[in-house]
């Protein structure tokens, strides 16, 4: 039996787009012989569209769109779309230019079949498809039946579709296996030839997914260009190469804004990243706009010290000249964050969160340093003071943040904890982390959710995505600390 | 019978003080010599806690303190509480003090029983409360049965529990029937007088309502004062009053941060709102900072016009001295926007979008109107002028909202027909909105999904609040003007 998997990047609400591919795609497959074309789940509306699928002309075109695809099919197809608002799965079945419902319900496999399709439009989390190919694996050998799987491609708003087409057969074995992440129409004899295309290297898989992320925000959302703050750190580092890999060198603008805490170190650093990257540069100096602030400003300060309002300032208007920049030339601005500062609340509302995407921030530190280092193995780009210093915001004299956070490598464990693994207060205790450190990172995440809920959407890497996955109340008085856990 | 229905205002996460309220309200139904005391759904750990309730250990401390609770009454007590992440309400039936889980389940409503207690956490919006009142008043007859109800009091992050608490006897008739938003214990006896406080007025329900969910905010997460930029407008004028009202004159702060476009009559009545509402104002002027911006940034426009780009710097501007005054004395920042903007995306994102709470951010421009002037007939706080000129942002010579925008009473109409009613494409053209005013109202909302998903949150009045209820994907291509709708 001849079949194609047809594993689309769709665009949400974009139903005529989306449409005429899977018409492009359907005559492929006919003109190859196909016996059968299988599209992902959502592929006619092009995704998750939230609110959309409460609104009755979408629906309605969905289904003409449907309708137009079947009549304009002469081979059996099989593609996922809704009908009315629901959490369910449902799959449009095209035989013989009849239009049927199946409910696909993975768990009611019957071993009566001769070949099971499942269609998806699943969330990518790391282990994710190791998870999902066990589980295929294992469903077509204990049910003895042969098994199609595909997953829609592409991202929306942070949420990675990996794509994933793949064909097991009774046996446990793998005809088809592709994670590759890109468009692509598998034609496939169920006797013909093995394909298989994976990775075996998670960081390789990890920084795909990110370029993926960014790539189909910009190219969704109508963006070009994007720009981004490029301090000399670490975080701006990845994020540019990120950057420069999904949307081209002469497409990123790294943007210098150094203040008087900013060291020749960094300012070198952040210009030998942008060469080694390939993109232009502006350095728009801060200190003038600063001095100016704090003049005004000072009247109403009643003669208070210096505290986080002047290193705050620093980082808004870094946010304020990044999107002025953006106003005037269509850049999308970049958010640089990570999760762990995320996690924490270290960051400046409205200054360093401030940007369209954050393409590192469902990545820990310790990953973010991870996939510096992965990404110079393909080319050195990052500076090797950028990956060694010791991380610092710049906001004032010699500071280093590890003055106010536990140094990163005990933070991400801490975190990995609580909100990977769900560990209870005892069982985070009992592995070594301290009493008065735990209680103190407990209390910076319940306080800083206010700032999650205002930073830009990220790419989704994680099963505990923040604000996706882990929905802290802001309102919260959990302590978490009672003595007798 | 002697009941007592305890209307609690909780706090999401803060076991130990939610404990203690509820054992000083039984204590008092105790000594009133009730049969039986009656708390809302989330009594104990506060209100619905998201990510928290994966949380064994949270689990775990509310176990303990129903058990607590249970061993410290003498009289019957029903007051709910999670065992596990659940969508079901549960609820401790605490008899003869045992601990039995009732599923909650009102369409479970039986005949043979003499009472049916419902207890439940849900959110507010406008009409809920007549809504409830009928649907209890039908089940009672129809089943002939009394029922008691008690909702869960007070605000969390946006959500108003009204702490409606009613008994109706199997006639239909109330005995109880109290909306008045205020913690308080209602004992009763099934025979005896009827007690029935709520509002005839809308107005003042809305009011009531702003004025909780930042009063809760506030209160709940440690903030004593807040501020505001006062521009002279309306927006900021009801929100100034609905502050005044929630924390007291002596809380809140007024900053006028006029620029060259601020007329001399928005400067004047703005200062002539803060005398009538006795708050402190400080005046601090953005334009020495506006003009460093633009000589820092002018050599990076390559000679460009101006354009929206100079308009949303000084929104932003005056979004970081709101900040720093923030960081500085410890303010909440108040977002005055309102949802006829946040719809539109009419805002600055990081400008006049700031703040910690936006608490007028689910009322339409109308609904702002008439809520300032309801609160005039209090006392008369906002000046004329304000509610008298046409809406305009101030951020250019002679500029007017309608500029950009459809006059707002076309443009809530169209939005309540869009997000309210959930009108067709057809419906809506057919009551007279021109095609080419609805097309662009629904790209200006289309395209602006990525501010609101960086707005702070909000007082939800309506069932379509932004982000709570109308969750668009921030990547949408779903045009809606197909022209056979």
């Amino acid at each position: 039996m001849k079949i194609a998997l047809a594993k689309v990047n769709q665009t949400a609400g974009k139903i005529k787009e989306n449409t005429e591919k899977i018409l492009s795609y359907v005559q492929k497959a006919e003109e190859a012989g196909c016996e059968l074309i299988v599209f992902p789940l959502f592929a006619i509306c092009g995704g998750p569209c939230g609110f959309l699928f409460e609104n009755k002309d979408f629906i309605d075109e969905n289904i003409e769109a449907a309708e137009f695809i079947s009549k304009n099919s002469s081979i059996n197809l099989i593609c996922g779309e809704v009908f009315q608002k629901t959490d369910d799965n449902t799959a449009y079945i095209f035989a013989d230019n009849d239009i049927e419902l199946l409910k696909a319900d993975i768990k009611n496999f019957s071993a009566n079949k001769k070949l099971i399709v499942v269609i998806s439009c699943l969330s990518y989390y790391e282990r994710k498809i190791k998870e999902v190919k066990d589980f295929f694996t294992m469903q077509a050998v204990e049910n003895n039946v042969n098994i199609a799987y595909l997953n829609m491609l592409g991202a929306q708003d942070g949420y990675i579709f990996d794509g994933l087409a793949l064909y097991v057969n009774k046996k446990g074995k793998f005809k088809i296996f592709d994670q590759s992440f890109k468009e692509n129409l598998i034609i496939f004899d169920t006797d013909g030839k093995d394909l298989e295309i994976g990775f075996n290297d998670r960081n390789e898989e990890l920084y795909k997914v990110l370029v993926l992320g960014l790539k189909d925000y910009m190219n969704k959302n109508g963006f070009k260009k994007c720009a981004l703050g490029i301090s000399g750190g670490i975080d701006s580092a990845l994020t540019a190469a990120i950057a420069v890999d999904a949307v081209g060198a002469e497409n990123v603008l790294g943007v210098l804004m150094p203040s008087k805490y900013t060291s020749e170190q960094s300012g070198s650093s952040a210009l030998k990243l942008c060469k080694n990257l390939n993109i232009k540069t502006k350095t728009v100096p801060i200190e003038n706009i600063y001095n100016t602030f704090i003049n005004e400003l000072t009247p109403f300060f009643d003669g208070k010290e210096k505290d986080l309002t002047e290193e705050n300032l620093q980082a808004r208007i870094r946010g304020n000249i990044l999107m002025s920049l953006s106003n005037k030339f269509g850049y999308l601005i970049l958010c640089t964050g990570n999760k762990s500062e995320d996690a924490v609340g270290y960051s400046t509302l409205y200054g360093d969160t401030s940007g369209g995407y954050a393409p590192i921030s469902d990545l820990y530190k310790k990953d973010v340093y991870t996939l510096a280092k992965y990404r110079n193995t393909i080319s050195k780009v990052i500076p090797d003071f950028i990956i060694e210093r010791p991380p610092t915001a710049e906001l004032r004299e010699n500071q280093k943040d590890s003055d106010s956070l536990p140094e990163y490598d005990i933070l991400d464990d801490i975190l990995e904890k609580i909100l990977d693994k769900k560990m209870s207060y005892k069982e985070i205790i009992e592995t070594g982390v301290k009493k008065e450190v735990l209680d103190k990172v407990w209390k910076l995440i319940k306080n800083s959710e206010y700032k999650r809920r205002q930073s830009p959407a990220g790419t989704k890497v994680s099963k505990s995505a923040f604000i996706k996955d882990i929905d802290l109340p802001i309102t919260n008085g959990y302590l978490w600390n009672k003595t007798n856990h």
